[in-house]
Formats: structure tokens, sequence, C-alpha cells
């Protein structure tokens, strides 16, 4: 019998990075190892005794920290499963995006170089890095203005965290900055030069992050020189035309990280590409017409479809963005898993956290478990989820969060409860909004930690959405999904897939536990729905500004 | 020197009686004595092995615990100051209400019979009983259907809490109570037969719960007619069209009460009060234009005018029915505290219970000390009062708490601050709304549990309202409120006054401490005050009938 074949995914995470080797064969995850970033995400101060960060919306990383977690957790993998350097015939990674640096031709980070180590604007801007919002309000106020075809395909608005904003900001801030970089670049392309040595791009950034389209190409030059002048050439002197394929094969493992890491030369190393999205066909998922859901501390929805669709508050449609020769949506909640930790660390009386600790449970599952208790509509309370504002689809980060229907003996529970069923109210109306405009979500696949943790809220969301729940079978789902586009970069020749759809019938999964909608429960649902809705309307769009005015009044007294 | 005269009030409130014997000359408060009820709020079975209630929203009481409560506190009192019973020239007492009871010809309480005592109609209804909800509902239909115009002296609706729907709740489910009844009446009433001897009606409570007045007395025959043919009578034959004033001496001690509680026999016996109303003069006010404020579990707003006006959401104007010569208006809010106390029993965490306990202080106390270091509409938050519905200006049981403006960040002081700000513009919208309808509301003055514990809180409603709050001397104002009028009883010949204005000149005060309105938080609250009453307007008068809605579907899932 001959040795198995493995591949290396990689999944760099906005605290730490994972690899999995994973066996090409089965899908079997035979090692994993993580690393926690030494130097995390940079929010106050710059590393090493440098200066303060000019605002509280900053947030950097050290590109360091990305090669350290290759050299603690490859060669961890290896050990761990005994694997030779032969047998590993494919790396691939994927990363938060926008993540994005200045570099140097030869892609030396510009915040290594002595010249610019105390200069923020100069290390790597990670993907909730919010201060580029000015820049991103001119973006969008000059598109519309210009008229560019392109906003609609981003629900009309693009985002601070995105590619554009950042560099712009580089510039009008840090002007010796932008004009020392010769490259700005995604950390994803990024890692994927310093394993391979080539300057790659990929079309996942490229098309979600980057404004570009297989049709189009990038934005004009006349719109980059509207914004300033010195911005008109950011495409063609900073970035590359070339944008790579999901899965293609960016090149092979240089000789000197082949050493460093202790696997092959010339190990296939596949395009660079994205946390959420490589998780697609992690879950199974190769066709158009079915929803993936990551749900964690926020939820990004990803469905595929035949056609190009301009739905509200969708975060952006790309042509092969998602799988090849499928138009990828994306859409989005800013926060799920983050209104439950705020809730059990701000809203949770001692008596319950003492209960939990007796019964060595966490408090989210003594809450759970007390919330399993009601029907759905017995609490009488209303929620609605926008405790990070609102990404989908009103797309609106000045949106806040609310709760109602408290009376005298509304207990934590309860209110636990509806705050679940208004996240899964949430991605009913992210669903809804899809359907509406031609998209269709024929199928619901998920993967992340909460559908790990909490059958009722998986319950739930199948009750409100009227929908099965499938749930990935890895643990790991982005780095299996990086494992399964390295399998696709060495290819069949090389031991590996052609396809990603070959790639995923052999190596992903889903669990047995399927689900299943009650209907009963589904029609009460659909009426407290259709209250939500009412708030949604009422506060999200206009009638009722409440919030917004409110955000407003916060520094005048 | 002459030795000093005496009065003693007794406050009868829901789970206790408290006696004040006051110094009349000087308003000194000599002793005091508190009795807790045996048998308390009776809401689940009647005592002593008796049946079960038939609903949850009955709560009855025992006449016997008020008879004990004399005995208990009046000698504990006399003891206390080593005052001598010719000392006391009047006593006097106050109630909650409508409390009532059904009774023989001679004042024995049906439920002191055997062959009533398992029968819970023939036990008197606490002021929160509510199970003659769907008596009330009749009794405003019938009202409104024959065009009644007593109606809208009570903001247009009566109360389930009322006498006729508590009295109209006997003769439909117990009609063997109700003919056996000879007498039906308040228990302010009641207790001042018992010490008095004779059976007196008080203005106060005809007024505001028996839809008594002056001009027109009680509603006309036919209309109790309407409501059953039973009911016809139950004026004539069942209560009294005498009514006493407020201060009017209702009798002399009788011999056998003087007796059992060691004071004179003759001793000048008030005419019977409530509670709230007698916390007026003990507030010094006398005239017209200055709201006194109870402030507690709840609050309630009294105000004189000069006219009757009808102002929606009112709770009644009675002429003479707070202050002799003038109208009378009573508004309220039905949950104030209580949504303080609602808090901290479910929405605070351990850490919080932990700091509160190493430093030796009350949740409440922390949770203010934290509160008190944000500035008006720092924290983004708004809330709705209506935990336990609205009782002004919307008159309405089914409206419900709401709270929105969280985000991730956001802290249990800074919603602790947004409930108590939103029970300030509760107060506020009361206030502005009797403005609006002609009566004026140039002063405040305050008593309660709430003004005594809370620095922000006072603050926070003198800011919102932009007006002084003026605090009550005496921590037991009702108290002192019914030993004024035990004075009055005993009028100038007897050793008191012949004035309520007289009596409160001596005998009532207010603070030094005055919270004055900060003018920059005043101007900041008046825009938070917009956003409050936009969502109070939104959910409470019909466009966003969400929280109605959510209520019915309660039952459905």
């Amino acid at each position: 019998m001959a040795e198995p074949k493995f591949t290396l995914g990689i999944d760099y995470g906005t605290e730490s990075a994972r690899a999995l080797l994973v066996d090409v064969a089965s899908g079997d995850e035979v090692a994993t190892a993580v690393y926690e970033y030494s130097n995390g995400v940079i929010t106050e101060a710059l590393p090493d005794g440098g200066p303060e960060l000019p605002a509280h919306d900053w947030a950097l990383q050290d590109p360091e920290d990305y090669l350290r977690a290759l050299d603690a957790t490859v060669a961890a993998c290896l050990k761990e499963a005994g694997a030779g350097a032969d047998q590993v015939i494919g790396i691939a990674t994927d990363f938060t995006a926008c993540t994005m640096l200045p570099t140097k031709a030869d892609g030396t980070p510009l915040c290594t170089l002595d010249a610019f180590r105390a200069e923020p604007n100069a290390w790597i801007k990670l993907w909730k890095h919010h201060a580029a919002q000015p820049e991103a309000d001119r973006i969008n106020q000059t598109a519309r203005r210009m008229g560019e075809g392109w906003l609609e395909r981003y629900g009309g608005k693009i985002s601070s965290e995105w590619f554009f904003p950042k560099a712009l900001q580089i510039l009008e801030e840090s002007p010796e900055v932008y004009h020392a970089a010769d490259r700005l670049i995604e950390a994803a392309d990024w890692i994927i030069w310093q394993l391979s040595g080539n300057e790659t791009r990929n079309l996942c950034t490229a098309g979600y992050k980057a404004i570009w389209s297989k049709r189009d190409g990038f934005p004009r030059r006349a719109f980059f020189e509207a914004l300033h002048p010195d911005f008109a050439g950011v495409i063609d002197d900073k970035m590359s035309h070339d944008i790579l394929a999901l899965g293609d094969r960016a090149g092979g493992l240089t000789d000197e990280m082949a050493d460093r890491l202790g696997l092959a030369p010339g190990t296939a190393v596949a395009a660079g590409n994205v946390d959420a999205h490589v998780a697609v066909p992690a879950c199974t998922v190769t066709g158009a017409g079915k929803m993936v859901m990551i749900m964690g501390t926020s939820i990004c929805h990803m469905v595929c479809g035949t056609e190009e669709k301009h739905v509200p508050g969708q975060c952006g449609v790309v042509e092969d963005g998602i799988l090849p020769g499928l138009y990828g949506f994306e859409a989005g909640q800013s926060a799920v898993g983050d209104i439950f930790a705020w809730f059990v660390r701000s809203c949770v009386p001692a008596a319950y956290e003492a209960e939990a600790e007796d019964r060595n449970m966490s408090v989210h599952d003594l809450l759970t478990e007390r919330a399993a208790a009601y029907r759905p509509a017995e609490t009488g309370l209303l929620a609605l989820d926008w405790w990070n504002g609102n990404r989908s689809v009103l797309v609106d980060a000045d949106l806040t969060g609310l709760i109602l229907g408290m009376h005298l003996g509304t207990k934590p529970e309860e209110m636990y409860r509806a705050i679940i069923e208004a996240t899964a109210f949430g991605t009913y109306k992210i669903i809804r909004t899809f359907e509406s405009r031609g998209v269709a979500v024929d199928e619901i696949y998920c993967c992340g930690g909460l559908p790990e943790r909490n059958d009722l809220l998986m319950q739930i969301y199948s009750d409100v959405t009227g929908r099965e729940f499938k749930i990935a079978r890895s643990a790991q789902t982005c780095a299996l999904g990086s494992a399964m586009h390295a399998a696709v970069a060495a290819g069949r020749a090389g031991g590996g897939y052609d396809t990603i759809e070959d790639a995923a019938a052999r190596m992903a999964g889903i669990r047995d536990r399927v689900y299943k909608p009650n209907h009963a429960a589904h029609q009460v649902y659909e009426k407290l729905y259709a209250e939500y809705h009412t708030l949604h309307e009422y506060f999200g769009r206009g009638a009722g500004d409440v919030m917004k005015r409110l955000k407003a009044l916060k520094g005048v007294g």
C-alpha cells in the first residue's frame, strides 16, 4: 500500500493561525497545531516600545507573526503525524481580509525597515482596522458622483475595512510611506509570496475587497485620480492586473522556505484565499443555491448563483469569487456570538454564575437549558440584533441593539432566548432578501463555533427560517478548506485533484445530525418575524432614526 | 409649661401598618411603631387552611390584621413617648385604596363569619386585586355606550382596581355574598367605623375610587342597573350618600376601643383618607400648582388646581379630593423603584455583587455610583419605563418595557442609568400633559423611599424636568399627614387646628437640600426627551402596536 499523501491547510485568523494536515484521499485530519501571534492585534502602541497609535479604532498586525506561525505549526503537524516531507504534496493558506500592508519590490514589509518601524501606517492594517472611515466615505461619495457602475455590486456602499480606504489612508496620513511602498498587497497574497517566491494576487480578495471583477477589472484610473492626484496609479504602480483563480498553483515552495519548514522544495503552493470562502467547499458545497453560514462571533453568509444579481446589503458579488463558474454572493451579521458573550458578561446575576459553577457547566449552557423550556413567543420579548450595527441588509454601522417586552417578572434566560431569536431573524431577513432578488437559497450548511456548542440555537434557526440546517463534519472548516485548495493546486498529476468539486467529494463531509424545522414553531415564528420586520423597517429605514440621533447626542452632554 | 399634645397618625400600607405619634405644636415625631400584617397579602389560599384562590391575580387581606395593627402600634407609641392618654387629642388613619370589603349592618366583615369564611369574595379585596378586569371592561364599555359624563373625569377609563368593578365581581361570582352584605365599604372607612362606632364615608375614596363628585354624586341608578339588575341599588342599599370631607371629625373614640388602645374615650377620630393624599399637606403643600410626588416602587403624582380640567391619562379629578376648595388631580407611573429592583435582581453580574459586598454597600448604591460618572446622553441608551404597563398618560396595562442603544461595550450601570432616566421622562411626560391642559405645575415636592436613598436619581429628575425638587422633611410622610388630619379633626378648641393649612404650617416641613436643575444637562435631556416622546407615541398610541401583538402571541406557541 502506497504511503498516504497529505496537504497542509493554514488558517490565519485574527488572534492565531491554525495548521491542519489532511489525508488527501480520505479527508482525515491527521494533525493540527495552533500558534497565537506574539504581537496579537496591535490596538494601542506599536511593539517594542514603539509609539502609541493615533486613535482607538486602529488595529494592526506584525508580519513576523505570520512567519513565526509557519515555523511553529508546520513542523508540529509533521511531527504529530509522523509524516515525511515527500508525503506533503501541497500547501495553501486562508486569511482574514482585507488585511493589507505596504512592501518593497521584493516583498519586504515596510514596517520591518528601521526607517518606517515607528510609523503606524507602515504596519499591516488588520481587517478590523476602522480608522479609514473618512476615506471610505469619500470613496463612496466620489463613486456615486462619478456614477461608477461597480458600486451596486457591493450593495451600494464599500466598507472602511476594504482595500482602497486603507490604501488611501496611508497616502493621506503618511505620504512618505505610500511613496516608499513599491507594492500594496493583501496579507493573503503576501504569505504566498513568502512561500512561493512569486508575487501573485488572488481573485477572492481582489473581487471582494479591491473592487475587481473578471469583466471590468479594477476601477478606472480617473476614479482614483479624483480621490487624490497621487492615488491615480495605485493599481498600475503598486498592485497587479494578473489575478489567480482559487486553487490555482501560485508556484512551488522555495528552497529556503522548504528548508525552514521541513517540507520538499517545489511543493505546490496555492493562490491566496479568504477564511470564510474556503469553508464553502469544506462544507461539501460546490454548487449554486446552497448557503454556507460561518457562525461564530459574527455570521458570514455565502451563496453562489448562476447570474449576477444586486441584492440590498450584500457585501459583494464576485464571479468565480467563491466557486469557479458561479457568482459568489456574501452577506453577514456583524455580531452574533458576540452578543451572547456580551449578555453573559453584562447581564447575568450572581445566582446564575454560582449555579453554573456548582453544576460544572458554562453560564451559556445554563441559560440555554433554561431558555429551552420556553415555547416560541412565550417570553413576550423581541430584540433587534444590532449590537454591532447591521451589516446586511441595511449596511449601517450606526444602528444599535434593542430589546422590548420586559415586565417585572422577566428572567435573564428569557432575554437570552430573545437575543438568540433576534439573530435568527437577522439571518432569515438575509435569506428572504436574497430570494426576493432572485438568488436561490435552497439548502443551508453551517460551520464555526456556534453550531458545535448550542443545540437550542440551531433548532431556533431552523424553526425561524423553516429550513434544515446541516453542519460541516470538520471542526476546523477553514483550515480543511485550505487543505482542499492545496490538493487542487497540486492537481491530480501531483497526487491531488483537478477540481474543487473532486476535492470536496473526497475530503469534505457533513454530520449525521441535521436540524429540521418544527412546523408549528415555524408558524409562530413567522408571526414574530413580522414584528421583527416592523421594528427593522422602523428603526433601520429612516422613519425611526432614534438610534442615530442618540449616537449623535453621545458627545453633546 | 403645659404638657405637649399629640396626635396619632396610622398609615395602613400593603404589607404593614405604621403608627406615628406627633407633637401637635412642633410636628416633632416623638414615637413610631410598625406592625407587619400576620396574613400579609393573601394571593394563593385563604388563611387557616382555607381554599385556594380562583386565579393568580387575586389579592386579599384580613380585617383582623388591621385591628391587630392598632393593638400593636398604639400602645408601643405611647410607651416610647411616655405619653399619657390625655395628651393624645386625635387619631387619624390613611389607607391603600381602593381596598374594600362586604360587611353586615353593624360593620362585621362577612369573612369573619363562619358561613362565609371559605368564600374568597367575602374577604377584603386589596387595591392590587386585579381579578375584576372583565367587570372593569364592562363598566367602561357600558359607560361609553350610555354616554356617562363622569368617564372623562377619570381619563376616559376606570381601573379594575376601583370600587365598582370589585363590587360587581362579588355580585357576579358570589351573589350570596353580595346579597348577604348589608354594606360595601372601603377599608379606609371601615377602620374609622371600628374606632368611632360611626359608619362614615370619606370624600377621597368616594371621589377617586367610587366615581362620586360633589356636583353630581354617584353615577345614576340606571347605569348600575344596566350592568346587572341586582346591581341597581348598590348605592342606595349598600353605601352612603353622606360623604365626609377630609379632616372632618367622624366621631369620638368608643369606650371599648379607648380601653383596648389605652387612649381616652371621645378622642377625636378623623374621617378616612388615602395614603398618597394625606402626604400632600405633609409635604407643606396646601395650595394649587404644587405637585407632590410619592416616589417608591411606583410614583403617584398629585396636584391641585382651581378648575376642573380633563387631562389625558389622569387617574381622576375630584373637587376637595386632596385639599379643601381645590380640584385634586392624580396621575401615576405604575412601576419605578420596582424596575430598579428588577434590574438589580435580574441583570447585574456577579462581579458587581461581589464588589458591593466587599465595599459594604448595596448593589443599587454601586450602580448609582458608577452611573453618576456619565453625562446625559453619553450612554447612547434610551428606555421606555413600561415594565408594569403605563398608567399615565396612556392608561394601558398591556404596554411593556423597552431599552435600546446597546452595543458590545454597554455596561450594566449604563442600562441602570437609562432606566432611571426613562422613569424621569415618564414623570416629565405627566407634568407636560397636565400643563398642556391648563393644570399648572409650578413647584415639585417629593416624599417616599426613593428621594431618601438616591441622590443621582433626584438630580436626574431635576435635570430632566428642568425644575427644583424639594423633599419632605419627614421620612414617614403618610403617617405624618394622618397625624395632621387628626389635629384638624380635634380642632383648635380641642388642642389642634381648624384647617389643614394651619396644621401644615406648624407640623410639616421640607429639607434644606433642594435639587436644582443643571441648565446644560436640561438642554441635553430636552433632546433625549424628544426621542422618548417619539418612542412613546410609536409604541403607545397605535402605530407600533408591536408590544400588544407580542402579548397576544404569548399563548400561541
